[in-house]
């Protein structure tokens, strides 16, 4: 076991941070290891919209749903599959100016964005910082292109919270790793399976009290029925595919 | 500056292998650190499928249109968007099963299947593999499926070689940080900033040689006109988009 490897297995999504701020010179050696990812083809096609300024914390707050970190976070950073950069450079050099505009490339980006964040988040913990994703992101893309000033082919992937952590939860309950593995090929998971996988998630405190403040049965149901709802997805995976659209993907 | 960061920062790719496999033990570390990274809701969307088996690597090789690696590689992990695993705990549970049958469902997985293989990635490194991104996982991503045998709710999002290096290339070319990075909103370039960023890149003695071989322009020519035309980006966005249907989202 290394420290690199301990860094990984200890991570926990930090929602609370002190009133210290990030300076400039760490947030540097943070971007400094987004940009040192793997790339399609060298292509490097993402961006990096950095946020700490509290007027556009409190702008882009609403479509975050107003969580507390979107406004208490000292550093925001937003990650954009990116292809216009690539494409003005293809323009200056008179090269196809579509040839990415296609969902095939948007994926490349994605991935390229994705993990560009997860090398900053990684950093970002080696210097003390804890962070934490905001899935409604992708929730509300529209919104977030046009506060963010996207042009067409930028789209927001994912967006993390940084600051110095004020609180230390507890490791959150996860799968066991088998439950992620599969040998050669695709091995489908029966009930028997699933009872076993889960059980140690249901039979929490935690699950209990979760159940008891929803009263339902079930976690599944808790999440079908109060945290993602399929009517909700359905809306906001129309608003993603309109936007997509929209920025030429 | 401290060992994580300088471990990113000195990251590259990884095309030769020697022949000393990966041991079981260390396949776990890696697996473990997959598994340990943030993720939508911890509702934790993603499979790894681990290809060991010679005869498996000659089946997928084609579609990774035969590059040594994609045989030479000791091991090989598929990450995918995996909605079926808490589809099946749903079904189990009697909650909805299709809430999740959507684009902005696909989004989530995709995000932590790609959390999750940048994990893997750092943790291999940090044990003195090395690693190479295979971009053809989402070109014939039909194939995949098909190979791997995923069932609906399960699409391929990226794969990675992985073995001991055999090689020891230099750091690659990359964009200056400040290429990447915007200030509170997005500013989009013009050509004079396209013409700096892309200075020293233009300048090298790689690209040189590259537009030499291709007898082109400039290097964006090379990817628009050789590597990444707008032909085959739109024939595999046309496999990509059939594939996520027909895997239900």
């Amino acid at each position: 076991m290394n420290d690199i490897l301990q860094a990984l297995y200890n991570h926990v999504s930090i929602r609370r941070y002190t009133d210290k701020p990030v300076a400039e010179e760490t947030l540097q050696l943070i971007l400094k290891a987004a940009c040192s990812g793997s790339t399609m083809g060298n292509m490097q096609l993402f961006s990096v919209i950095v946020t700490q300024d509290d007027a556009m914390k409190r702008k882009l707050a609403p479509f975050h749903f107003n969580q507390p970190m979107a406004t208490e976070a000292p550093l925001i950073l937003t990650f954009c599959a990116d292809f216009r950069r690539f494409n003005r450079y293809c323009e200056f050099r008179q090269a196809d100016t579509e040839a990415y505009s296609n969902r095939q490339s948007y994926q490349w980006a994605v991935t390229d964005a994705l993990i560009a964040a997860q090398n900053a988040c990684v950093a970002a913990e080696s210097l003390g910082l804890g962070f934490c994703w905001l899935g409604t992101i992708t929730y509300n893309v529209d919104k977030f292109v046009e506060v963010l000033e996207l042009p067409r082919h930028v789209i927001p992937v994912s967006c993390v919270t940084m600051g110095y952590p004020a609180e230390h939860p507890a490791l959150t309950q996860k799968l066991p790793v088998e439950a992620f593995v599969h040998r050669e090929t695709y091995h489908d998971y029966d009930k028997e399976t699933i009872d076993r996988l889960y059980a140690e998630k249901e039979n929490s405190e935690e699950t209990r009290q979760i159940l008891e403040e929803n009263q339902l049965d079930n976690l599944a149901q808790v999440f079908t029925q109060r945290r993602y709802t399929r009517q909700d997805n359905e809306h906001f995976a129309q608003v993603l595919e309109d936007t997509l659209r929209r920025q030429g993907f």
